[in-house]
């Protein structure tokens, strides 16, 4: 009881426990929240990677709105790692998101594309040279329900394309996340992580811990693959009131991080 | 993205991972709550043991109160497993300690006697056959600063007396919590869990997973001597807006319970 009674600034950021991969957190995480809300999230939990959503940069920003956004971030210590999940139902929403990607600095998309656009999808990749990450989207929806079905999708196209390894999605798709990053992970570029409740359609999100993804298993895959992007909370439960949520999930996965680390 | 649009209840309680030992929190967590709020952040964190202050349940609680409180308890299937720290400072504060945990219906206490009330105590926990934790409290206050202390005193005494390790407590005052667990396990029959920023009085408290505490060793311990009680996160940053930490402290903890499941 009593060590303090005043309330000191956190003494450093929170280790991130490994050289080589990062944890971040999606922005979809926050749709119910503008871009200070959202980084005054990430502080509180000492993350320090986002996936940009459109919804807190819209691809038509100005400029001026660019550099506003990004002055944001760097004034939190925030990395903006990536742009997406992104849909292209079109060749012109392709050039858009790639000429967004560019003006925002970044060189990893996640894109959900139409089947039908990943020829030009791989034009795309070599003109600008930047990674492509097909989010995977479980039972919901018709496109890329698992890892399974992007790699078969991606596997003779450019090396640049590959898949962001939705875990909880590819879980309720039937398939094993921990198997899926061994089997394929030369091509997944982003995660995202988060529990889910079941193995189905009928499965939902909850805090990391809760569900039925083996968590240990995932991460020493990380390690034995040697994954080095970032693995980006996608938080789906009480998303109106999410802190808690976020909170418990991230401390979970750096706590297992922790324990694994040799 | 967009797995389930509505919040749904948690499938079951978090798995507390352990047959061995709970995670539970430590009432002065709360110190700027009430029972209701108290209640509502455990469920929020699916936490289901409680250590009892008397902020939330007074010394001279009636009867009638008593029962309002534990059918609150009741109702969100939480387990108060014991009373305190309750500081002693005369065989009349003992005496009304004792006859408090009676009426609880708990059989632990945790305390802090003045030294000198010691053979008082041992005579007490022969006559209830209840289990008296001495709380330890690092270099801020007179009274048992470590685990050695705590263990020096009442080495000799009643097997029933011994400590709630305060791990943090006991590396502030530049000991190692994970050798102590080790050495003093007969006698350790509360846990308070929590992360400081360093080894000495100016170390202060954070998120579990922040500070310099071995997390994975001490849980590590806890399977290695098998205890069996409680592990209670005393929760001592932003007081007045505790949820995060809690939850933060929380997973990280679980996670790292998990990660050394055997």
């Amino acid at each position: 009881m009593f060590i303090t009674a005043q309330e000191r600034p956190n003494p450093q950021p929170a280790p991130d426990v490994s050289e080589k991969f990062n944890v971040g957190i999606a922005g979809y995480s926050f749709v119910n929240f503008n871009l200070d809300q959202t980084l005054e999230m990430m502080e509180k939990c000492d993350v320090k990677y986002l996936c940009i959503k459109d919804f807190h940069l819209p691809i038509n920003s100005s400029d001026q709105e660019m550099a506003d956004f990004h002055n944001k971030l760097k004034s939190k210590g925030v990395t903006g790692y990536a742009v997406g999940p992104i849909y292209m139902r079109s060749k012109e929403e392709v050039d858009n998101a790639f000429e967004y990607a560019k003006r925002v600095g970044v060189e990893l998309i996640v894109g959900v594309p139409n089947y039908e656009l990943l020829p030009y999808i791989d034009e795309k990749v070599k003109e600008y040279n930047f990674h492509y990450a097909i989010h995977l989207h479980g039972p919901d929806i018709e496109l890329y329900p698992d890892a399974d079905d992007v790699w078969e999708n991606v596997k003779d196209l450019d090396p640049r394309i590959g898949m962001c390894l939705d875990i909880g999605h590819d879980t309720r798709n039937g398939k094993d996340p921990v198997e899926d990053l061994k089997k394929y992970h030369t091509r997944v570029f982003d995660i995202h992580i988060k529990d889910v409740t079941g193995a189905t359609k009928q499965g939902y999100s909850v805090e990391i811990g809760r569900g039925i993804i083996d968590i240990p298993a995932f991460v020493n895959m990380l390690r034995e693959v040697e994954y080095t992007g970032v693995c980006s909370l996608e938080h789906e439960r009480n998303m109106k009131d999410p802190l808690q949520g976020i909170a418990e999930s991230i401390g979970y996965f750096r706590g297992v991080i922790a324990t694994t680390k040799k």
